[in-house]
């Protein structure tokens, strides 16, 4: 900036610049856009569109590598909140190899393939304070997940699911692997949903059962799936081991011709599916993640995948993407973006 | 939960609930959807997504009142990351009567008008530390806003744009209001870039210019717009008045039979436009925020609608609703989904 | 606001108003103060400042009441960035009863005790590019965790102390509880620590296991403790069961005549601690919570207290804060506070 | 990681390596310890409580730094919710030479002076919806402020205040600078604090008054303040020039030896702070900086001072540090352990 430029009234053209090679255009929109189209625009911006439009690509790489083992980590309320159909639809499609979540993801699916219903609520009540709200929810038997509302007997019918359609069998066969207990349960979620006519999508259980896609819980305890396991677990013989699991995903990601994932959330699904690789001498070639938390926080879920490549998790070349933001916005925007651009 | 539950072997219809009204449905997403399915879909959704959808529905209701005066607020770095065409196409088609926004955002507006380009870049370089990448963008002469690069020249480009085609009229009129500065712009950036055939659109301030719509700018000092005026004021007559521009931002609240609001990002923008109310009897009818801020940072940006409840800046009755996110991401989503609702 | 008023010319004594009972102050400060100084003037201020001084008033009083029985939660890499003495040593004074943590900060515990040390390192380096600083780590086999470096070395010698001093008893007694061995491991952490002279505190295992506190950890398979009893289960009788540990936890919620939880981090941990209370007829009476996430991302971490009330995790009645924030900072500054109120 | 290792049954000292040489310490806390204590003892540790450490002595080096002029910025609502005082003592002791506020800073700020009072409130009521919460406070003229509550009576005297005792003196002069207005505001509030015998404090803008400090405020359209101004400057002569502040704030970086920034906030205070190295040849050797705002907003408030080295706003070497965090607790913690460093 100087002083002494008022002489230059003229227009002028700007010199050639070595960083003039890429400029950014103007993200334009219009009505009746498909979300392929803009998501193509994000990538005319910068800040969160550039990297929307770049996780989009590499996921649509991803998927369209016929050598490529996907697996998806899947934390966060993420069944209750209505993201359920996206994952199961993703694994009929043969878009995901192994899906590692949490117990409550596979408690609210269940509850859903069994004809219960997660209700559009409010964080807080249009008519009481916000502890009176939850104090009315308890007295009426709700519970509250975030904006979301479950009445609590669909806990006592998934229970009573559990209890006739699931322990019976896996008793028979003592200590069982916590995959073993999800393939089962997503077998059970199928079979009631069918025979009683429920929905056209039995979920994520049960899709995953359907095409011999295999479920990963490790901290299953941690669910209300895994406080029915324990209360039925002190009255029989049914008993899950907390290792076994890993011998049969380390060999998924041992025999990958090449690998990649889809980190929604971060959480023990996201450390899970990454430290896999400490274990075999391969390393993801692609990497997604969508989550709320910056990397300053210290913690796991919002590290970067840069992080990753000092523990061996990433391949040093892996393409890989981090969107920061809420997966039941990002996670339908990139799904249907990477859908429009493989099946189109 | 109940203990005893083990002889509830059959498949049991849910009791109704009062809960039961509102179910939720599950996203679904396909190839070839377009933005205002995707955002349909997000409606049957919890957390985020179904604050979007609301957002989306508030903001198209807000754009078919006839009898509405739309106010948007613009912070952040909005025009230098892409989000210049979305802005000037509202204002070109009667969506925004009066626009807020800062320095900043004017100053790359115009720079892009006369022919200047903003650079896709990174926040970090490939070959080189933070620190170094910093440092060699300042030897060369570019200037990093998070991950795009301004090479520098373009700021003494602005500045004869500035200095041969603005202030020489303002200077004849001695205090000018900051509007008069900001319409002055965008009648000179509209002329250059015509008279260069620089681009189909000349701009924010172009559109606005055009358009008859009204720029405030009340921070204008702390921007390099304001760094130009402040040099060129020393050597002039030309002097800007702090105060005068709330007279007609006022009338104009006070005129609008109904008045509604976007709001992009927080700061002095959201602000400015939302005090106003405190000088009217009236207050707004319908309010969309983006913002990434959470309330509990306690600041203005982020604070929730209720809030400004409190002081009167909305009806109580009025519709609302705030969106957490990144608003290169959300801006394009919701106005392609508006638009295509109320073209559609 | 009135336009009339610039009669007014005197001073007016403000009218009395029934907001005026309870004033804000001004938070003062002065070289030399003490933390519960600091804190006790944070309760003059408001925003993020009033909810530190109201943790630390629910948490000294949680401490101080002889007969709440205190459950602690530690996600996040804490044990690994320094947090790892103040946790010891609550335990050691008895502050903590029970323990629910992840198997990383478990590993990193145990590495420090048998002598490992973390390093002091930069999230970026000053003389290379993010990547290639992380490539660079991994080439010199150095993992990192945010600004912390830890020599991949000392997991050969955590997997040799395993083997030697843990494994080899738990095996002889077949399939233990995930709590039967995080009680070995800390046992054999006093022991090399003791017998090898290394330091005078030999962390957080070794602390519970001298004062009889469990440390429960449900996701113990995702974590390098995990992959290490996996290994060695692959050629030996050693197995760990999924669920057992259910039993005395909850047998610990039943019998506490009042219970508090200190929830450090979001996570498994901050749920197992909470969902503890759903199978039994009892709740929390305290619960003081830190984590870095706002309620807003809708998943568990962020949750606010309130919604646990909804599934009847903390009793109507219960006095429970959260502060949003760094743990680092934030839990070394309450635990401070506690202690200069209770000992003082 | 390796699988053979089950015969290295002997303890084994780690091998010496190149990152041995700053191994992370264990923060240790005890009752009764000075905030300073607390500060070097997060210097043992890693994420945040590292940053804490560096910004508490980089602030400490910065004021016993006496060539070094100090340049403060204050965003936020630091006024209304107790940040008053330690930004008074400051001023007051000589470790400020410029700040640069809010128009809302400066109005809060006068309310207190002259005899008004914040009060602690809460985001929610206990016994009202948010909604009705907000509307409640509407109908009984309180506005809300996050969790802070202030009667709107406030506002007439405020009106009256400036209507008596800062309008009058300064339409004498015609058109006048914002620093000339603030300087008149802190007069006028010293003396009515004096006169009345109100309080010890008279606050900011008096403490600035009389230690002969600059306090700039280039947005002050946007506040209560402003709307005072332009209220005022319908009926009267009196005018605020928006761009004569940067000739004596330019004139201060200019002159300076070495400079130094404290930022508390982000928005129009960050910014004009630090744009003012644009047009002099200098740039900052210090930077403090505490926002909420992560870098991957994209927005001025959360930029890196890395960021600030690509437009020269700091030198190359400059000592930088950001804290990630609520500034109403982090604000307080700095000071006092930067006055325990240079008094002590």
């Amino acid at each position: 900036m100087t002083d002494d430029s008022d002489d230059a009234h003229e227009w002028q053209e700007p010199d050639r610049h070595e960083f003039d090679h890429d400029p950014l255009g103007h993200t334009d929109v219009w009505g009746g856009m498909t979300v392929g189209e803009l998501v193509e625009e994000y990538g005319e911006a910068g800040i969160g569109a550039a990297a929307v439009h770049e996780a989009a690509d590499v996921y649509a790489e991803m998927l369209a590598d016929d050598d490529c083992t996907v697996f998806m980590s899947l934390a966060g309320a993420m069944a209750p909140t209505g993201m359920r159909s996206i994952v199961s639809e993703l694994i009929r499609d043969g878009h995901v190899d192994a899906l590692v979540t949490t117990g409550a993801n596979l408690t609210h699916d269940a509850i859903e393939a069994i004809g219960g219903k997660h209700h559009h609520g409010a964080e807080h009540a249009d008519d009481k304070t916000p502890q009176e709200h939850d104090e009315q929810l308890r007295d009426e038997e709700v519970d509250r997940i975030y904006n979301v509302y479950l009445p609590q007997e669909h806990f006592a019918l998934f229970e009573s699911h559990l209890r006739s359609e699931v322990f019976p069998v896996l008793e028979q066969e003592g200590t069982v692997s916590i995959e073993r207990f999800t393939r089962e349960l997503g077998k059970a979620n199928a079979a009631v949903n069918e025979r009683e006519a429920i929905a056209e999508d039995a979920g994520i259980a049960a899709a995953a059962y359907e095409s011999n896609v295999p479920i990963y819980c490790p901290a299953v305890s941690d669910s209300v799936l895994g406080l029915q396991a324990w209360m039925y677990s002190q009255t029989s013989e049914f008993a899950l081991d907390a290792l076994k699991d890993m011998t049969p995903l380390t060999d998924l990601a041992y025999e990958a011709d090449r690998a990649g994932c889809l980190l929604v959330g971060g959480g023990v699904p996201k450390n899970f599916t990454l430290q896999t690789m400490l274990v075999t001498p391969d390393a993801y070639d692609y990497a997604v993640q969508i989550t709320m938390d910056p990397a300053s926080t210290g913690g796991l879920s919002g590290a970067t995948l840069d992080e990753a490549r000092s523990w061996g998790k990433l391949k040093k070349e892996a393409r890989n993407v981090t969107v920061q933001g809420d997966a039941t916005v990002y996670l339908p925007l990139l799904v249907a973006a990477a859908r429009e651009r493989i099946d189109g």
